[in-house]
């Protein structure tokens, strides 16, 4: 569907975010206001609603307005996004991100530019992106005991710091290694721009269906970030004689704890987060933006003189 | 088509070759014993007939073999086997490689195993992957003055070694960066075990569609490897103030010159080499043995004590 | 003096260990023939006195043991000799490590080469190297409420994986910069192989004064292993606004907690280990061992060929 | 010597430069009035002389203004001052750096600040460092025959690009390591903010007396950067079978050429860098300045939310 042809039937609203600043405060009633001059219905967040003044609004459950809702605006930062994402992720309801006051990956919306740029949205000037999340299984005894989503990555670790894990992993049905490290990162190409970058992956183009392992710290030298496809099926068997419980997180915001001898598998989740950008998004200025590209060392001391 | 299927028009073989050890030629006497036991036609490499006595085999050009052939074994290590599917790649003939005493990548049939494995693979028996090859096209004024491909990378430098280059990437058209630095290596899956991981690259698995840039020793400290989808269009412009003319390598092996306001584009190759592995072949099995994956250093120390 | 003139006052034995195999209790019962033999007054760590019989040896407390002898010999890994050196560090007494198997960087006597090995050492064959160590001191309202020392590494972090620590670093009242990672490595050269290589740091060259700073998963890509004399004074601050209180953790094998407000000074520790190895000791020869260094990546792909 | 006291000397001034802008013309043009209302003798490179109207100045060569002088002041970037460095490294005078506009990790006084910073060196206001240099000989049938000194960097390297280069390693006569690789870097503290930065070497404060080895892409996984004390013998045997002689590059600014069977000592240059910088210079706040610490990549998805 064009953008043109979906813009059509953004009329149920919802309105997620986080009051950790007077700037989102600020931006919520302004869109709420929008929204009420644009004859949109909307529904904000509960945790929202309990402590802003609503117009015209009615308070539900994040996943009641994922259920309804033809659109979602999420106000905050990117670790906000995150969490609205999985909140939502199975009713593929398109999503957008107004940003608290620094540019986001995913929230790019500047407050200053929200109104304009929400507008335009709603006439159909948007790119829109497909990115795809991860499903984390923990298997007990053959059965699903435990599993989340995650939109950055997945991670495995042994909980605790500065402490080592050791474990076997397969992609479809085939080893590839055993490792003893701090952990392994499992990162989508959206999460290539948060923990798996810092841990040495690679940065990777968000229309990528590909996979990215980061090992955290192994103990050998010869392991390297490893980048697979993203329909792969990973299976980590972690060795019984680990002393700490495994834990694994997602998006550092969930957390689940393993027990000796289970297994974690890691595919990708059947739906997809629709994911709306300003009209003339680039990913390469974000990325020249947030991560100082544009910045340089200036090694003069190479350049050849005399 | 089923490896069965198309092992039934293995027929014409062509063979070749780089003989810089006695094992090259003995897997070469023997192969050809093998060939006319089998009935199979067999063309030899030009300069391999010139100095090896040859057994019912005719010599010809390498490009010649290539049109001609159903299948075409190359007996030699990976930069053998690099420079011959460079020279044959337009025309997508099976390769099978046979090392010469030590596993490759792209040559893991080991000579004492020839012999069988060979057979099985004329029996059918064998794995077969599509691997994608780079074109990279040299443009001055609007025009393709030079151009060759490349299987493992294509690779942006300045000719001589402790020197700098600078360039602005562009990707589909859309602006990356500007970089200065000692290179850049796009490299394909099939060169992510190469000089890529030599220079901080990720490894990715051969059946992905994908490129690795990595940046070589980039004078800013925020530029990582980058991985972007194979059907991109590649854009590099190398600044006018460079005091050296631009040089291209391919798979190390094939070099362009650049000229001044030459802008260097690298995009997919139009055909594919299809790459035969003996039956059982395993990626991970590959890279743990050449990788050193199995061995562990003994980072006991950390280990809790008391 | 000299090692001949040393090996003279080698009365007073002190044996050390961790019984977790059974080739350390053959190698204790063994060392403790060989002292009554030699005619050396022999005195035993308690907890190993406690499960192995004893011949002709008086068991004690580790720090009696300390103040008492002239030579200690540790049997274990590398991590029974990390936690017996900053046991006894205070008493500078010579150490000697005796290895379950495998070769350590710290216990580098064969098991099987024990018996003559540590003759020639009570003969003054010895080479004797000085390791310092560091003193990690936690500052609450200008006192000292927790200090520790470590021989490989002090390590700051959360306490938990996967989460973010936020410090400001000073060295010798010098402002270096505020880190926002999962942590901070300060190693000395004896552990530039352990946690901090894994973490990319350096190697470095045991008889260096010097300290290795390397940051764990900084958010900033422009953070680098940072190296500075072992004189330094290190101050490091941890911002109030933590949610999670700042751990330290020694050798990985000690624990402190902080409290917010509280700072971490890091020092060089007063007394030095005195660290001997069997004669014809090469810490490059421990390196290629340990590290695989000996091993080669066969990248012949990369070799011109033709 | 003090400050104080060593500025009382300071009588006979010598200016280097490198007339690439007009921002270095009107430096030195500045310098020259300042120098001459200070009542100081002033003597000028020739190269400079011979472009620019001098006024009260001698222009001389630059090593017999190395032997004349008693402190150089050097206009221009990094690049500038390392060959002035090397060329007057065995006069021992005093230098300080002028840049031509951004401030460099030598030439840290801005030509805005020049005149009065340049007047309180006279008055002895400043802080001198002790910098050493590098001394690489090629040594062919045991003798000396060629040799060069350098104050960031020896780089030995195969001259082009993308090619390999394979060497044995020793250091203070015991063998290190084979090495596979594009080259080495032997930085010193003063050259670990240029080309080893970029190759992925540590950071290493300016009073160090280390070095830092950094291999150029090697193809061993296993291989890091290694520091060792600056007082070491490094001995690099090129193995014959390489087909390109080796290359040695000093600073990148000097070139020399090896023959097979040649063998390059690195040993610490005798003489030593007297380097001033302006009052209250901290080596932190450039390396904050320059490398971009104080910029953060805001990875606000990593952050715990709800």
């Amino acid at each position: 569907m064009s953008a043109k042809n979906l813009a059509k039937h953004f009329q149920r609203i919802g309105i997620f975010g986080r009051l950790d600043s007077k700037s989102v405060e600020n931006s919520i009633t302004k869109l709420m206001h929008l929204l009420l001059e644009l004859e949109k219905e909307c529904h904000l967040e509960q945790s929202i609603a309990d402590v802003l003044p609503t117009i015209n609004c009615i308070s539900a459950s994040r996943s009641a307005i994922g259920e309804w809702a033809d659109l979602i605006i999420v106000v905050g930062g990117d670790g906000t996004f995150l969490s609205a994402a999985r909140d939502v992720a199975q009713f593929e309801v398109p999503m957008l991100g107004v940003n608290r006051g620094r540019l986001g990956f995913l929230t790019d919306i500047m407050p200053s530019q929200m109104e304009r740029q929400v507008r335009e949205v709603f006439n159909g000037e948007f790119v829109i992106e497909n990115r795809f999340l991860l499903l984390a299984k923990i298997i007990r005894d053959g059965h699903v005991v435990a599993q989340s989503c995650a939109l950055n990555d997945v991670v495995l670790h042994p909980g605790v710091s500065v402490r080592m894990i050791e474990f076997d992993l397969e992609i479809d049905n085939q080893f590839v290694y055993n490792q003893r490290s701090d952990g392994l990162i499992v990162s989508t190409p959206t999460g290539s721009t948060a923990y798996a970058l810092s841990a040495g992956g690679p940065l990777m183009h968000p229309n990528m269906n590909a996979l990215i392992l980061v090992p955290m710290f192994p103990h050998s030298l010869n392991n390297r970030p490893l980048v697979v496809g993203s329909e792969s099926n990973l299976c980590i068997k972690v060795d019984h004689y680990n002393d700490l419980p495994p834990h694994v997180s997602l998006d550092a915001q969930t957390h689940l704890t393993m027990e000796q001898g289970d297994e974690l598998h890691i595919v990708k989740y059947p739906q997809t987060l629709k994911l709306l950008h300003p009209k003339g998004h680039n990913y390469y200025d974000i990325c020249r933006n947030k991560l100082g590209w544009s910045r340089k060392v200036e090694n003069e001391e190479q350049e050849p003189d005399l």
